[in-house]
């Protein structure tokens, strides 16, 4: 690892009183790791004027880098440029070309600039203006001491969009080359943690240059591999570990660093000229928004139906009366056929239905809250359509009921594209209890 | 507000790696303020000793109270009892009483303690121990200088529980009796941040018992009112800042507390007996989602399309493919098509349907990314289908695009339901430009 470390502070009542949780210092950690950069700290402060201050003159001298999310914005407790203005021993000034481009944004979209966002075009005298393709507030670059300081907006979206235009490249050159971090992520699905953790047991432990370690989130379990240092025997060790871990994981790992299960899924389906719909209930769109949430999907995602009452099934998916009757909107024969009029009505080439209880209402003996169905169905090699249903209970509440029946429908295709039609066994599976032997 | 102010000290490299997302601190945050206690900051610190003992002696004398979280496990890297024993100028020392507790838990569940628990059974001199009934690590109480400080295990589970047994109990003493803090929040949508702050900029300013600020997220603005201490003046301060704010916003503001767009929208249809359908293609199921992660929803929300591809707007939408060739799929006229469509497959009370370019790809000099139609179609008072059109330019990347969108549509909605059929201004609204005049 070089030796270059980072400081971040995060700017904001909403964080200090637990409004809001803190994700800018998170992102912006992985992303200097990737560079090479530890962080040394994160400190969220109040929107308050001396404190922000008085932690950018204590934090300048103690890191490389110092980065400041938040308190950008156009109104009256946004006051982190008065702050670096106070740390610098500066007063402030109005940036001309910064005062044009606010005022032309608003222009374009037939408004006048209000004039509380004047102070958005504001910076110390010492301090020079990071363009926002993505929002009004610019952010700032300054140097504190020895230290390069930048100062970015709070918004997610601005903060990462202006660390990737302006501060990454300027990272990049301070770090010029000492010791690269590297860092490989493998995502799996549908295995628990704590089985995830003994597969991969030995390569856990803790003594050499290779660390590694797991991150969930839904059903998702991340392993990251991560080796400071250059020169091949490190590099060497690297490759091995993650190549290790992916084949461990086997079947249950997805893909690595950037891709999810969804951009995963799209691609495939591009490579085979394969389309697919969707038929929600429970989830209620989640399953197409999270398709749709990948560039390009509209190559092989045509659509899909929410079919959130027993009326819309029957009437635009073909569900029998009689199964809803019967068998219950929450079924493994509704499910079935939500799936299979789903793919008939569409030509696709594989539809994927999801029906539940997710709570917090609605749960029975029978069926309790969690109680999923997944169907997968699809045109089997001889032209013929063909289908598959699983049921599935997931613990948690209404959210967690539901994106957990999103992620295993998503994750149901994919191992039916990746490993030839066979299913391991997944997370959440039911299994009746076996009685015991006499 | 009391003048008890607290410091959040939040330990572990998977912290300042960006592995884990810090939730401890904003779940204790919440915590003291409910107790009148306001915190000062957030700190998070690898597992670095000699960090965390310099952290601790800054830290104190600015707060009342210290709260740590993280490094009391049975690994190496562990180290907080270390960094609190040097931060105080003590030795650690094996408490007894402690260690019997620890051996006897591993016994009863038939194994030998490790030898590296040991370590957990530590503490200075000058600490106590705290009780941890749901894990191993027992936590420590101490003084550093004038303030209490508490180091807690950072598993959610065994902190929570802890500091409702331990913590807690202390701070109300600490706070005795003094001030309450009210909180309020009132929600708005569809306004500049910088409107809003020009809105309430008299109530915003600083200085009174009463404060004001705002959070924004995606197109919803919210209100924070937060007053602190008891009696009837204040109070009085409060409930009327809290209703001037929700005065001035008007018909922009949609709810209070913990109403979402869509929560109030499921309760207004309700009260109406009223029904509702989607028709979405750009968002792709998202607002379908909002909608049923209202729990309930299933009493006015039938379900909906997501027509992704011309041709499923077309054939279950009955979009007139003329209208797709002559003015694009994404078109006011398209837009609603697809509304007039769900509404009279369905018999529904109100459609809403959305269509645009999310990006990065897709956009061109009439129609750039972010260009979005949203239409509502509904049966007005002599029972005929009535509908309009609004015409968008949304700023941001592909999530931002279709989260406004998706957010829009809702306000949408909900000016019509709340507004008699009377739409404000809405932010992103499409202006053409106005011919200067010769």
């Amino acid at each position: 690892m070089s030796r270059i470390t980072a400081g971040i502070i995060t700017v904001g009542d909403e964080l200090t009183s637990g409004d809001r949780v803190d994700t800018n210092s998170t992102w912006l950690s992985q992303r200097l790791l990737e560079l090479g950069v530890e962080t040394a700290f994160h400190l969220a402060l109040p929107d308050d004027r001396a404190a922000i201050a008085a932690s950018l003159r204590e934090s300048a001298g103690r890191v490389s880098v110092l980065l400041i999310t938040g308190g950008l914005g156009p109104t009256e407790d946004d006051l982190t440029r008065e702050a670096l203005a106070d740390a610098l021993g500066e007063s402030l000034m109005t940036d001309e070309a910064a005062l044009r481009l606010l005022r032309s944004r608003f222009e374009k979209r037939g408004f006048e600039m209000p004039r509380r966002n004047l102070q958005q075009a504001q910076r110390p005298k010492s301090a020079s203006m990071l363009s926002n393709p993505v929002g009004t507030a610019p952010g700032l670059a300054a140097r504190l001491g020895a230290a390069p300081v930048y100062v970015l907006p709070g918004v997610p979206g601005e903060m990462r969009r202006m660390w990737a235009d302006h501060v990454a490249p300027a990272v990049r050159e301070l770090v010029n080359g000492s010791d690269r971090c590297h860092t490989a992520w493998i995502h799996s699905v549908s295995l628990a943690e704590s089985k995830v953790g003994e597969i991969i047991e030995d390569l856990m432990r803790r003594g050499g240059p290779v660390v590694v370690g797991t991150l969930v989130s839904d059903y998702v379990v991340s392993v990251r591999v991560r080796a400071a240092g250059d020169g091949p025997d490190v590099e060497d060790l690297f490759v091995t570990a993650a190549r290790t871990v992916a084949e461990r994981l086997g079947v249950y790992a997805f893909g690595r660093d950037d891709d999810t299960l969804a951009s995963v899924i799209v691609r495939r389906l591009k490579a085979q000229s394969a389309t697919l719909v969707t038929a929600e209930s429970c989830t209620g769109g989640l399953v197409g928004s999270m398709i749709t949430d990948v560039p390009g999907a509209s190559e092989v995602y045509l659509g899909g139906w929410v079919t959130y009452s027993n009326d819309f099934k029957a009437e635009f998916l073909d569900v029998a009366p009689e199964t809803i009757a019967h068998h219950g909107a929450v079924s493994g024969l509704t499910a079935d056929q939500m799936a299979v009029g789903a793919l008939a009505q569409t030509g696709a080439a594989f539809a994927l239905a999801i029906t539940g209880v997710a709570g917090p209402e609605g749960g029975s003996a029978a069926k309790p809250v969690g109680t999923v169905f997944i169907a997968l169905a699809f045109v089997d090699e001889d032209g013929e359509p063909s289908s598959f249903v699983r049921h599935f209970v997931f613990v948690g509440d209404r959210e967690m009921v539901r994106r957990r029946a999103a992620i295993t429908a998503l994750a149901m295709l994919h191992f039916h594209l990746a490993n030839d039609g066979m299913l391991p066994e997944m997370l959440g599976e039911f299994r009746p209890r076996v009685e015991a032997e006499a």
